[in-house]
């Protein structure tokens, strides 16, 4: 009923999400700011050392994004169709990576105070929401393969499923690690994000 | 006359448009100022709980542009040729479109005041604007099917016609309800987004 | 030598200009700040209407930004390979085209002061220069039809070069018209605006 | 396994890193801020001319971001398939040019001051980590050529890993003459951009 589409029928849903994610990703830089204003006998290499947490919120958003962006972009392999409650899913989970860039800036301000605990618990918990709408997400493209392309093998989709039910569960473990210490909190944050860099997670994905 | 282009023709038309609907969506987050200067007994998560008009006012930006954007998408699915006048009526909306940031960051700022329902209104009016601009825009493209790609069925075509002509009006009616109250403005705004997002609008568009 | 590369093979350049043009365009919003500290008596109304010079530079610049878009739009059409020194001169042209963001901000900053004119000529001068960069690129491309695509007619690339002479003409003009008042600078910048909106120049480009 | 993808097997990869790249060469406006509270008898273009040390932030900035992304267009033309670990080297790359508006945001505030050496030695060193990340993921792509397309010819590949070696090299040489003065590191800078710009860089990568 539409024009003859030629090559990928969700191109632009993907376009648009791209934007999204990459935006989000370089917005974080938007975190530092640079020193002013700094007294004539302070060095220029103790005030830049000093925005420690800004670099590490920059670090943390960087690493959520990229591997949300990450799993993203292996899903969207599988869709061999667009579908208007996609585009909600899809935007539904945009719109919680669009706010990554604000926990992540709240993380930097509040990591040298004494509400460093709250400001992680708040960083990792929205980490878990935006797992969470991955799983919603996934939840509808996989259901009965609803938009899944014909010639994916089902046990790609199966292995997927299966997989995927951790993401929230690895998100709630780096919530219950801050109530030990914010210390604790950040760790499991990056072990998350090598863990997801490693090579162990491209099996599943590059079917190669 | 120019070069044989394969696939889609108005391929670089959706990706500026894809551009500015992703960076006027993303950059909403930025009305969501991090709390500065607490005095030291008040709790970060207080704080945060107070900030509940930014969220919502991003919440409503997202939702406004999103569903615009849902509808640029379906809307080019039908085109099969790009014109200059087609550019020029794409501009104007985007033009209405990357100014919903601004109007969602006035939202934020007066809703806890004495001046919500202004707020309000402007935000709601301006949602009025972008859905003229749209319906510019599509009666430039369906008009004796100027750039509607030839197989198209003109069944489709005359049906957006019919539901477009609602866009304005929808919003005209979410102008009217802020004049009862903020908050009749505000519920009125939510259940367009809920209303749009229904599977119920996908069927005149996924067409399988 | 590289990978056989189906479709585009300006595609990515495309793609990097139309972030470049899409994100400076979108970011002009910035410069419309939500008034803030209003003294209670004062109708936000008001307020924003006092807004307008922020409102007529967001307007400018969008429409230099948005006329600029659509001329690379155009003239990429014609080209056919991508070589070192096209990447070059476009990045020039990108160059300049992500500073308007801030040649409109201090349009909108200095219109209601006493230096009214000078913002005026430096917007203007800038889009001079704009034009300029633009002709250096097509000079580029169409010299020897270097990266001209060889099933483009070699009179629509005359008639582009005879018709962008003028470019950098009509933005001198402007320039001139504001040494007799910002009045006119601004008039000339929104007549040019509407003169490439126009229909007319529509046959140069589409071509059918 | 996956969809039958016709076309480039790390074409979201490119709109991704496309983002990524317009948007950080873009925001480098935002270090530009327009004059505000001039003195009356103050003229705006002396307060314009005094802004210069932004205008080399922006500059030395769009160089080093417009540089790497040509270098990114130039070795993705050679990918012939997308892997996990590839989406990480690029990731890391991207962390890095991220970053690049910071560090072009200091070099402008600090270069007018007595602290000039230690933001040019921060934007070179910064520069060189680049370069650094560039040399990991071309390693990655090109070690038993894991992921370059078959019919890429050695040559092409041998040619481009011992130019590479010089790009972290070129930084460091940067960095050196910064301890000789801050002119002397921006001078080596601009030259460094030249280099880049001119033809003779041109004939490794288009191969025709």
């Amino acid at each position: 009923m539409s024009k003859p589409s030629s090559g990928n029928p969700t191109a632009r849903l993907e376009a648009f999400s791209d934007g999204v994610f990459s935006i989000a990703i370089t917005v974080l830089v938007f975190n530092i700011l640079v020193p002013r204003n700094l007294p004539p006998d302070k060095p220029l290499i103790t005030a830049l050392l000093e925005l420690w947490p800004s670099y590490l919120g920059y670090l943390l958003g960087f690493f959520l994004i990229g591997i949300m962006w990450m799993n993203h972009h292996n899903l969207f392999k599988l869709v061999g169709r667009s579908t208007h409650m996609l585009m909600v899913f899809n935007g539904l989970l945009l719109l919680t990576i669009a706010l990554v860039p604000f926990t992540s800036a709240l993380l930097a301000e509040y990591l040298p105070t004494a509400q460093a605990q709250t400001a992680t618990l708040v960083f990792n918990g929205w980490g878990f929401f935006v797992a969470l709408f991955y799983n919603l997400l996934w939840q509808y493209m996989s259901h009965k393969r609803r938009v899944i392309h014909p010639d994916v093998d089902q046990k790609i989709v199966d292995a997927i499923s299966s997989t995927y039910r951790f993401g929230p569960v690895f998100y709630l473990i780096a919530m219950g690690a801050t109530l030990f210490g914010t210390f604790w909190g950040i760790a499991v944050n990056i072990g998350l994000a090598i863990f997801f860099a490693l090579p162990l997670n491209a099996k599943l994905f590059e079917g190669d």
